[in-house]
């Protein structure tokens, strides 16, 4: 089976033959240096991983053709990550490695103390799809727009429950053995951590479980991963 | 006290006058805009942190005073990182990363799947030091220079264990929970994985305990937060 992967927005089937963009033809036959004939492995976030082949190679599209399933589509736990976007390139990382570490859903949230105004909606959500594409998943997080989080909590789901990675508790090791399964999502600060109005809020709410990462500070690309670690251990799909 | 945190390589005490270099006065009046006076907070690895008052501010050096301990030395767990280098700004995030979660030694190994030949130590130390200074550790791991994973296992001191992230293990979730305290190193393939013969060698370690990190393929720097996080928060001191 081809190490090459391809995220294809496009159902999927046997003999299916779909359409690259100028992107897509770019990465296969520039970077990767596939041509005619050469076999990939195609997914659309929904129906598994496919083997396809190469039917029509040009410098701005082509065509390939879907062959037959190689495995079937495979879910991240109910999870949702949301943090505080940082600087670009962090903020990049940030979604690549959620996306590595099997959150199902990336939503950007503007803080007391986030910098940023505003996200390139599009642009992180072709790093999602970069990643899913590198780390042999079957799904690719949607990333939402950039929302206040005074918001996003007042519309909260009740039964979803809330991790806080929160850089002020440290202490005796928090348990998340005894959390139960369901719907969650993990909760990351920007640089800087939340405003005492923000930490009031989110003590206040009953479906936020805070835990402790450590005695160091964390920058919040770290935090986010090593969040996502305890969760997947405990509660998710590891 | 300061927000800005300096790393100086100089015995601290109070009265302690220490100069500055090149480098320490354009971070300190260039970037952070501090000037005679202004207070920091200055640390050596050794001696815990201590407050200090710029005595000397200028273009090409400077001069600090000490004036006393605000925190005491705390040293991270006796955990070693062994990790194989990738692209360069890989290797930059995985050192800072190692120093923020808490790792007492970072040691680049060579592997048959690694790209890289040489690496520049003092670039990656420099990197391990502004890590420490952002994550208000008063530890720097000590970056070693990069030798052959089969030299360092043939050296291997008996006592220490290692956590080998196995991205070829997959299945029911390891628990840690029954390994025993003491010194330990966590391994962290490079993109490609182990060789066989790599593998082989690995599995027939009595010192080796491989882990699992999920259905997904992750990156490596992903794999060195995800595995030092299993460590701390079950070994270390999370």
């Amino acid at each position: 089976m081809s190490r090459v992967r391809l995220f294809i927005d496009h159902p999927l089937g046997a003999g299916q033959a779909v359409g690259l963009t100028a992107d897509q033809a770019h990465y296969l036959f520039g970077v990767m240096r596939l041509g005619q004939g050469d076999r990939l492995t195609v997914f659309n976030g929904r129906d598994g991983a496919w083997s396809a082949e190469i039917a029509v190679a040009s410098k701005r599209g082509g065509q390939v053709t879907v062959l037959a399933q190689t495995a079937p589509q495979q879910m991240p736990p109910d999870l949702w990550l949301l943090f505080a976007p940082i600087k670009k390139a962090r903020t990049d990382f940030i979604v690549e490695k959620a996306t590595e570490m099997g959150a199902a859903r990336i939503m950007p949230v503007q803080t007391e103390f986030t910098n940023a105004e505003r996200i390139r909606q599009d642009r992180l959500q072709a790093h999602a799809v970069e990643a899913a594409e590198q780390c042999g998943g079957t799904f690719v997080p949607p990333v939402a727009d950039l929302v206040p989080l005074r918001r996003v909590l007042a519309d909260w789901p009740p039964e979803r429950r809330i991790l806080w990675g929160d850089e002020a508790r440290y202490g005796p090791a928090d348990t998340l053995a005894g959390l139960a399964r369901g719907p969650w999502a993990v909760l990351i600060g920007p640089e800087g951590g939340f405003s005492p109005a923000e930490r009031e809020m989110l003590g206040a709410l009953d479906v936020v479980t805070p835990i402790s990462l450590g005695p160091r500070i964390l920058r919040a690309d770290t935090a986010a991963v090593a969040a996502l670690t305890l969760f997947q251990a405990h509660l998710g799909d590891w």
